[in-house]
């Protein structure tokens, strides 16, 4: 590790430190930078004090070969990052001859009369920077050189802004010739769901525990546990990508099935996939979760072609006259049951007409809980050409109202998917 | 603002500087320093490297205050921050006599054998420290004094943890006891929905651009504006409570029913409430938020009381067979259409029973947009019993896929707000 080159994240504004505003940019940043073989130091959030950020680049110059930092380029008097930076380098601000006409259409648009310089000082950068293109906002980016050996990159601070300068403005571009677009370093998440933190590392745990490259770890999420790998070029040896894909390769090997993506893969779509290339469909009967279950799979664009109908069944009523659940089933067991989920998911499969039916009825909290059915008890069903069945899952009440319908929908996905799969159910719990 | 104590708030995690993980605890513990009257300086993140947080404290000793770390207390090797802040103070690491017995029961119920002094470690804190019970996971943390007036509080990295040892486990606390206990500073968040960020300052523009106390600023996410307002004691006056309310009196003639909410209110929950208040009941039919509206609505505990039956019509089937939407409407308009939006909402009315009933219908995209309808084109519905309506609305596309499901989400529950309160309905756009 001791040969990639460093990098600094900075984000600036008020509003980070005041805690009104959660900053995301540091996490993708920081990411990207890694990916792109930089190993990112620290990370700094600054306010909007004057002279703050002067006195940081002074610290990092020649510390670090890369500062990135977000925030600061708007129009408004505290955003002062332009300034700041010419004042460092001692050079005049120069307007970005493209960007002028665009940015006064932009206030004509919506005013009257001519802008404010502080308005189309968002077209401006200190003299000799390359300009960053922003395609969905006005405030443009900008790179230039700080000397002794650190570069920084400025991005405008709103989240959205921030990723556009970066990915398709040219940041991540320049930063890529910077570097010499050499392979130091291949990244990989493997996530899992179905076993304990314990259980997943318990699979892995000699792959772990090796020292040097490639580094593991392992981060648990509700009902999802993920291996990180980061592998980088050996010395005269294999690529980083080579490095990576052999880990892979074992990974593969070691947790089977347990494994269903990578990367920016989610449960959700591995499961819509598996539907579309089968040519099923899927209906849902929720309560407990209320709707999130069908929320969830319907975020995936493409859902239309496997998702038709979906029931939110809140009340018994809606149980009994949407899916037919049959009121002695509520009255014996109670609505929190295993019979009950059998039933919501044989309905709901019946009414839809789809392949696949899946129920999930529990008691998310923080009230309704009793001593037999405490807080965090779930019944799922799921209800397919094969045949029906339903299963107990408790999931953990400390996360939450939300954190266990979280888990609950991760849970119903996972029994689609094995079954699918045709692997081993989900047990009771 | 100079008379504020001032703090800083650090991060510790190499998996936070890979990117892995996004960092929460920064700005939830910015925010309740503000919120106890300290200023926060700055954030940083470090990782996991021997020596940093020590140089960091160096840095920092004299200089603030306060410092509020997260992360680096768990039993594993790259767990630093006992070790480190024991070496700066230059004391030894002492166990907390109550901590120690109920950690070896933790060990003891997964594992075989003495649990090793790593695991151990997590019940011990440098000699003179206070510990900070945690009642969520096996790693304490502490308090201690740094000398040259700075005071040091380390709280463990997973969020949950973090939040229970400060607010639950005594740092709080024992914060407010060194700041004396006095009425520095006080927020208020006030939320509004329907108007644009530049129509909603214009409202209370005036307001905004007066110097000194308070200190007010605007954020706008999805379909929410918000007005955040920090007022600070007046010497020899009026205390932070008093200058706060001042302006949020003000707020509220010049708003009006815009004003929806303050501080951790949000929508789902006014309209809940506003529903639990006058013994009514909501039903949902959607098409494009797929479940997302139901979701929303069943986050807030107590749903159950106002919300039975919520379907989700992805298909035009099941638009027809469950909410009775006549065939030849989604001929002639389509299922996109002000129409369907009507019959939907008429439709799940009359199967529930409900007091009202809201539907959308929409184009998510990314995919399914055309020149008549692009992505982003959602049409609402409401069914009363003073009748039904339905509007055109248009999402900002650009949010991408979840930004037009969350878009439209907020103006359906705005439109039922607006016709609960009796407002003006929310306009066709």
């Amino acid at each position: 590790m001791s040969t990639l080159p460093t990098g600094v994240v900075l984000s600036i504004g008020e509003e980070l430190l005041e805690g009104r505003v959660l900053d995301t940019n540091s996490q993708c940043l920081s990411r990207e930078l890694l990916s792109l073989g930089v190993q990112v130091r620290k990370c700094f959030t600054l306010g909007d004090v004057a002279g703050d950020l002067h006195s940081q680049l002074e610290d990092l110059r020649g510390q670090v070969q890369f500062v990135v930092s977000s925030g600061g380029l708007g129009p408004t008097a505290d955003d002062r990052v332009r300034a700041e930076v010419s004042a460092f380098l001692d050079v005049p601000l120069e307007p970005i001859p493209e960007a002028i006409a665009p940015l006064r259409a932009v206030w004509a648009r919506a005013h009257e009369g001519e802008p404010p310089d502080s308005f189309l000082n968002q077209a401006h950068v200190p003299l000799g920077a390359t300009p960053i293109r922003n395609r969905v906002g006005t405030a443009w980016g900008f790179s230039c050189d700080l000397g002794q050996g650190t570069h920084l990159f400025c991005l405008p601070g709103p989240p959205q802004e921030c990723r556009s300068t970066f990915f398709e403005g040219g940041g991540r571009e320049e930063l890529e010739v910077l570097l010499g677009g050499e392979d130091f370093l291949a990244l990989g998440t493997f996530h899992t769901t179905g076993l304990p933190e314990s259980k997943v590392e318990a699979l892995v745990h000699d792959l772990m525990t090796q020292e040097g490259n490639p580094r593991m770890g392992i981060t648990a999420s509700p009902r999802k546990v993920s291996i990180s790998v980061m592998a980088w070029r050996e010395p005269g040896g294999k690529s980083a990508t080579e490095v990576l894909e052999g880990t892979a390769a074992k990974l593969r090997t070691r947790l089977g099935d347990l494994l269903w993506g990578r990367d920016g893969q989610t449960l959700e779509r591995v499961v819509v996939g598996e539907l579309l290339q089968r040519g099923e469909t899927v209906a849902t009967a929720e309560s407990c979760t209320g709707g999130l279950l069908a929320a969830t799979l319907t975020k995936v664009s493409g859902a239309s072609e496997v998702f038709g109908f979906g029931w939110s069944t809140y009340s018994n009523q809606a149980k009994m006259a949407q899916l037919g659940v049959d009121p002695t089933l509520l009255e014996r067991h109670g609505a929190v049951s295993q019979e009950v989920a059998y039933a919501m998911a044989e309905g709901a499969r019946k009414a839809s007409g789809s392949t696949w039916a899946i129920s999930a009825t529990g008691i998310a909290g923080p009230s309704g809980g009793t001593e037999g059915k405490p807080v965090g008890t779930v019944f799922l069903g799921l209800a397919g050409p094969k045949g029906s069945f339903s299963v107990h899952r408790r999931q953990f009440s400390r996360a939450g109202r939300e954190g266990v319908q979280l888990q609950t929908v991760r849970d119903c996905l996972e029994l689609l998917r094995r079954e699918l799969k045709g692997l081993p159910r989900l047990p009771s719990v």
